[in-house]
């Protein structure tokens, strides 16, 4: 079989740890650089392994009806999940959920403590070369954090706050299943709008689908308390980002961080830009950025790529009827 | 006996905790909102609570032959080590070393991770308006963290960076004695050369003396591998900043956030202000802008003060032979 890998984020030391996992498989790698570099001759591959959002632009690709298997390096699968994309429609895609938790995780705490702590306004009067006056500051101890979407970025995230002694971390997901102890409880989000009044810091790691399109409304936002946080690293679809806005335009929402938008990037002429109290990162929490994630996405791949040549069950398969 | 408080960031609910327990202990309590309030009525107070860097100006007070106990709502105290400050010179000082361990733990967490995840640049990016491009990060996870100073401060730093999954936490005390299980080891500030250069996240918080002044040195700077991080919370004596500005200027340095300075608050011409990768905050890691500091720092007082007027030990006293 042939694998083409996108070979975008790789040291030599992923591609030789992919040459030989392949080897013990007898697949035969071919690394390309760019999508553009896609010729005819890659159209017999069986297996791609790195595209993401590269992958809407590898047209010629898409027309292949050998691809089996399609392994994308993001966790997200939003922009995968049109239908007729692929001329194969059996093929199975998996995502790299698994591999952005410490990444993700690490970069709500920082955001969160950003707000919480006014280290944006210090920093924005650093830039000034000013002495700025001590403000108020609140704290991750003692908060009430709901987390809505409990997979592992969401997980990674509880663990590391609960090292913060909050006053509870409560999980929301579509089960409500607890499968993690480090929730206090894990509730289904048809209970959400009963916990909202309840979340002083409310973390947002939802995938895009129908379901969550705007599910933090307007109505929803004001459930929360005065002054809460808000966090959203999951998809920018499930924020009524104009609602959002205005409730921090006139302070009944303390800060938000967001780093993923309903259009990215997002636009030049975006209120948001200027909103109060609105911390804007370019979806940069959970990219190929930090070379742990792509450590553990190839990690992942590889041991996909044993079991896809061995015909046993692949991990992390997107169910195509949830998009996620 | 009368205690004199200092009502600066105290709420109604403090007097009150304040009040209820000089009242079990028939102490009366007086309380000032600026040291301008001080007159001659108030230098009967055998005990004073709550001035830190105010009592410099509070001469009257200074000139008590009744005052017997401060207990001042800062942590360092190093300010109050000039001899002949205090009329009588067998005054008892206790600072409030333990109320400050939650806010600068949260604080330096916020500031490595600013700093790691290129959050700075990005921040500054989105106050242009400006989508900026990803850029490689770094991780707390595998990485060599040293906590130089192992107090309340960097015990509480360490419980929570271990959440992060860092390779290793490595305390370094004047002792050298592990009291805090979170460490993977602790050792003498002796030791410290051969320490700097296994470290990617050294953090100081030590306190301001003739010990530590100039410790971390142009020669130390230069035994941290390319690239480390380095965060002060302690006093700004300890570092050479000539040397950090010169080594993060060439890049030697990954990145420092400062909280604390040679002069605060620092100078308007200040090199520092315009210096690469240093990300300055004006001492607010651990003032009183966070009410569970100021309830933490009320609290230790109140049992401070059942001890002294039962004529028990006080705990968080000053050791004025070592300056802490």
């Amino acid at each position: 079989m042939k694998v083409l890998v996108y070979a975008g984020a790789l040291t030599q030391e992923h591609k030789q740890k992919i040459n030989d996992t392949a080897a013990s498989v007898n697949a035969q790698v071919v690394y390309v650089d760019s999508v553009e570099e896609i010729t005819e001759e890659h159209l017999d591959a069986e297996a791609v392994y790195g595209f993401g959002f590269n992958i809407m632009s590898a047209e010629k690709l898409r027309e292949s009806k050998n691809l089996k298997w399609l392994s994308v390096t993001s966790a997200g699968v939003d922009f995968l999940m049109k239908p007729g994309l692929f001329a194969n429609e059996d093929l199975i895609i998996t995502n790299s959920a698994g591999a952005y938790g410490v990444s993700i995780a690490e970069h709500i705490i920082a955001v969160s403590l950003m707000m919480m702590r006014k280290l944006t306004y210090h920093y924005a009067s650093s830039i000034e070369g000013e002495w700025a006056p001590p403000v108020m500051q609140r704290s991750l101890k003692d908060s009430r954090i709901t987390v809505w979407g409990t997979g592992d970025i969401g997980n990674s995230f509880a663990k590391r706050a609960k090292a913060f002694e909050p006053a509870c971390i409560i999980g929301v997901s579509r089960s409500g299943i607890r499968k993690d102890p480090v929730y206090d409880s894990v509730v289904t989000s048809a209970e959400i709008d009963g916990i909202l009044p309840k979340t002083d810091l409310l973390v947002m790691s939802l995938p895009g689908t129908a379901e969550t399109n705007g599910i933090l409304s307007r109505e929803r936002l004001n459930l929360l308390p005065q002054g809460a946080y808000i966090v959203n690293v999951g998809r920018g679809n499930a924020i009524d980002e104009e609602a959002l806005a205005d409730a921090l335009e006139v302070g009944r929402i303390g800060g938000a961080a967001l780093d993923v938008f309903q259009t990215e990037p997002l636009p030049k002429d975006s209120r948001l830009w200027k909103t109060k109290n609105l911390l804007i990162t370019p979806h940069v929490a959970g990219n190929l950025t930090l070379p742990y994630t792509v450590d553990k996405n190839v990690e992942m791949f590889c041991e996909n790529l044993v079991a896809y040549a061995n015909g046993q069950p692949l991990k992390h398969v997107v169910d195509k009827a949830v998009g996620y």
